[in-house]
C-alpha cells in the first residue's frame, strides 16, 4: 500500500459523499436535473455581487502587474489586511490593525494554520455536536484528536458541564461555529458568555490558555433581525476565521482571513507561526487578485443575497413542517437540520429521499444521527417544485 | 508556551530570511532603493504577460458567476485539467487526459498533498544537495524526515552512489527539482536515466516503489537551446509537481497542478488521495478564476520573458565573472549560486556583501555551505549598477 495511514483513512470516509455526487449524477441522467431536488451541498446558488466581478477587473487594471502577481509577505498585502481591520473596527467597534489580520484560502485555510500552529502530537480540540466533520481532519493533520462534545437536545446549544468535563491538561483549543453548520443555530450574547466563563475557569485550572476558535463563515447569514455578536469580544484567546466563501458567494477563490487579537496570550508568536504555515502547508496565502478584489468589496450592500436565503429558509421550513417534519427553525447560515422520523434509521430515510429524487445528507456526515442536513442555497423552483416529493416522502415514513 | 513544537523550530529557522528582509528594508531607507542590489528573492521582476490579465478580465466576463466562483470538484475543473493534458500531450508526445491532472495552489501546494499522500510517522523523502530549504518543512508537516544527499561538488548534479546509500525501509520518495533551485543546473536524459535505474533497483531491493516527486516551476526556464527532458517518461513512479508562478510570473496566485501518471503504482487511490488532501489541509482547490484563466493561457508565448532573464542572466555572470568570482554557469531556472572566496566564512562574506548593499542568500538556507545564492529575476539596471559594488566586494576579499 503506497497511501499513508492517515489518508487510508480519509479515503474510507471520504466515500459516502462522493457516492452520493455519483448517485446525483445518474438520477439527474434518468430522470433530468429539474427533477432531481439536491439539498446536499453548501454551495452557494446566489451568483457574487456584481462588485466583485467590477473589482476583479479594476485591480487587473490597475494594480501593477508584478506588484497584484507577485509574492507578498506570507500574512498578506498590508493595506488589504489594514482595509479587513478597519471594516471590522467599523461593524464591530474593535480597535484591529493590519497586525491582527491573516489573508487565508478562507476558512478551511484559516482553521489549518491556527490548528498547525497550536497543536502537538496527542493534544485535543472540542467541538460541540452536530458539526462539520472535515474539523476531525484537520485536527488530525497535526496529530491531534478532535473531542466531539454533546449539545442542547432541543436548541443545539453548548452543554456547558458537557464542556467543563470534556476538558483536561491537553486540550489545546475548542472550536465553535455560528452561525452553525449544520443547525442553523446562532450562538448569542448568553451562550457566548457562559462559554467564556467556562473557559476562563478551566484554562486557570489546568495551567494554559484554551484557545477559543470562532469558524464564521456565515456569519452575515442572519434572520429574523438577530446578528452575530463579535466571539472575540468575550474571550481574549480568541482567534476568528472567516471566510468570503458565503457571503460574496465565492467559495471556489479561496479568500478569508484570521483574526488574531492583541489580547490573545502569546499574540506575536501566534501570529508569525499562522504566517509561517501559511506558507509551508503550501498555501502561501491568498490568492493575490482576490486579495486586492477583496480590498474594495469589505462594504458591499448582501443584504438582497440575505434576503433570497432568508426566503428560501421560510419557503423549505414551511414545505417540510407542512409535510409533518420536525426541523430546527434556523436563525441562520442556510441549512436547515431535519429529525429523521421516529421507526427509520437515517440510511433507510436517506433512501426513501432519494427514491423520491430528493438528495440530504445524513446527519451521520456531521456525527449527529438521528437527524438529516438539507441546505437551502438552491434556487426557490428547486425549493418549490420539491414540495410533492417531501409529501411523498413524509406519506411514506407514515408523517401523514 | 502555545505553540506547538514543530511550530517552534520553524519559527526559529525562519529568523535569518525575516532579518534579510528587515536589513533590505533598513538600508533602502539609509541609501536609497536604487542603491541597494537585492538578489535574494525568487520573485519574478518579468510582469505577467498581457495575455493573462485578458483572460482573467474575459473569464470574469463570459463565465456563470455561480460556476466561476463556486465550488468544483476537489480535483479542480475538468476541462481546465483536460487542457493541461492537452498542453502537455503536445509538447512532450505523453497521452495524458483530465484523470491525470490535479490543480493546486501551485508547486508548493502540489508537493504538500504529495507528501500528505505517501508519508507516515518515521518516512524518509530523500533530496540533494543543495535544496529549497522548504522541502524539509513539507516532510515535517507529515512526520517524515528529509534526508538531503550529495551531489557532484564541480556539476551539481546527483551522487548516484550517495543515493544508493542513503535509500532504506523507510524511503518513500525522491524529490527533484529540475531546472534546480538554487544552482541553475538541468537534469538531462543521462541524470534521468541514470536516476531511474538506481530508483527501479532500489525500489525492487526494498520491496516497495519509491516515488519520484518532480518539482518543476521552472521547466520552460532553459537557456542555451537547452530544454527540459519529460521526466516521467523516464521513471514510471514519478509525480510532476509544476506551477504557473515563474513561467507566467503569477506567483502570488497560487496556480499549478501535479501529474499522476496512469503508469504508477497504485495511481487511482493516489489520485484520489491527492484530491481529499487539498481539501483537508484548507487549500480545497487552485482559486477558481486563475484555473480558468489559465485554460486560455497554455500555449503563450513566454520567448520574450525567457529572453530577459538570458540576458541578465548572461550579465550578471560576466560580471561575476570579470570581477574574479567563481560560480555555475545556469543553464535554466534564474539563479547564480556563487562559490564563497576561500578565507571566509559565508556569514562574513554575506556581511562584506551587505556592507556594498548587495543582497545574497548564505548556503546554509539551501544546505549548500561555501557558496551564496543571487537571485537575478530582478531589472537589468539593478544588474548593471551593482557592478561597481562587485568589483569592491572582490577586491576586498582579494580576489583582485
Amino acid at each position: 500500500m503506497m497511501i499513508s495511514r492517515s489518508m487510508q483513512e480519509q479515503l474510507a470516509g471520504n466515500s459516502t459523499i462522493r457516492l452520493m455526487f455519483a448517485e446525483g449524477k445518474e438520477m439527474a441522467k434518468k430522470v433530468g436535473a429539474d427533477h432531481v431536488y439536491d439539498f446536499s451541498i453548501g454551495n452557494p446558488n446566489v451568483p457574487a455581487p456584481k462588485e466583485v466581478n467590477e473589482a476583479i477587473k479594476a485591480v487587473v487594471d490597475e494594480v501593477d502587474s508584478v506588484y497584484l502577481h507577485g509574492y507578498m509577505a506570507n500574512e498578506g498585502y498590508p493595506e488589504t489586511r489594514k482595509a479587513v481591520a478597519d471594516d471590522l473596527n467599523r461593524r464591530y467597534g474593535t480597535d484591529y490593525d493590519e497586525s491582527n489580520i491573516i489573508m487565508t484560502t478562507g476558512a478551511a485555510g484559516g482553521l489549518n494554520i491556527v490548528l498547525k500552529t497550536l497543536l502537538d502530537e496527542g493534544d485535543e480540540v472540542i467541538t460541540f455536536k452536530p458539526y462539520f466533520l472535515e474539523y476531525k481532519k484537520y485536527a488530525s493533520n497535526y496529530g491531534a484528536s478532535l473531542v466531539p462534545v454533546a449539545t442542547d437536545s432541543r436548541t443545539f446549544l453548548p452543554d456547558m458541564e458537557a464542556l467543563r468535563a470534556a476538558i483536561n491538561e491537553r486540550t489545546r483549543a475548542v472550536i465553535i461555529n455560528t452561525p452553525h453548520n449544520p443547525t442553523g443555530v446562532i450562538y448569542g450574547e448568553d451562550t457566548l458568555k457562559a462559554l467564556a466563563a467556562v473557559l476562563e475557569e478551566e484554562s486557570k485550572r489546568i495551567g494554559r490558555p484554551i484557545v477559543l476558535i470562532s469558524d464564521e463563515p456565515y456569519r452575515e447569514l442572519c434572520y429574523d433581525g438577530m446578528s452575530q455578536p463579535w466571539v472575540a469580544s468575550f474571550y481574549k484567546d480568541t482567534i476568528v476565521c472567516y471566510s468570503f466563501s458565503k457571503s460574496l458567494s465565492l467559495p471556489g477563490e479561496r479568500i478569508g482571513y484570521c483574526v488574531v487579537p492583541d489580547e490573545l496570550c502569546e499574540h506575536e508568536d501566534i501570529f508569525a507561526c499562522m504566517g509561517i504555515a501559511n506558507r509551508t502547508l503550501g498555501m502561501l496565502n491568498a490568492p493575490g487578485i482576490m486579495q486586492k478584489a477583496i480590498e474594495r468589496c469589505l462594504d458591499i450592500d448582501i443584504s438582497e443575497n440575505v434576503r433570497i436565503y432568508d426566503n428560501n429558509r421560510k419557503l423549505l421550513y414551511g414545505i417540510l413542517k407542512d409535510a409533518g417534519f420536525k426541523a430546527v427553525y434556523p436563525s441562520g447560515a442556510f441549512y436547515i437540520w431535519i429529525r429523521t422520523p421516529e421507526g427509520y434509521t437515517d440510511a433507510e430515510f436517506c433512501d426513501i429521499c432519494k427514491k423520491h429524487y430528493v438528495l440530504v445528507v445524513p446527519g451521520a456526515s456531521f456525527e449527529g444521527p438521528g437527524n438529516m442536513r438539507a441546505a437551502y442555497c438552491v434556487s426557490e423552483k428547486t425549493i418549490r417544485d420539491s414540495k410533492p416529493a417531501w409529501e411523498a416522502i413524509a406519506k411514506e415514513v407514515g408523517l401523514r
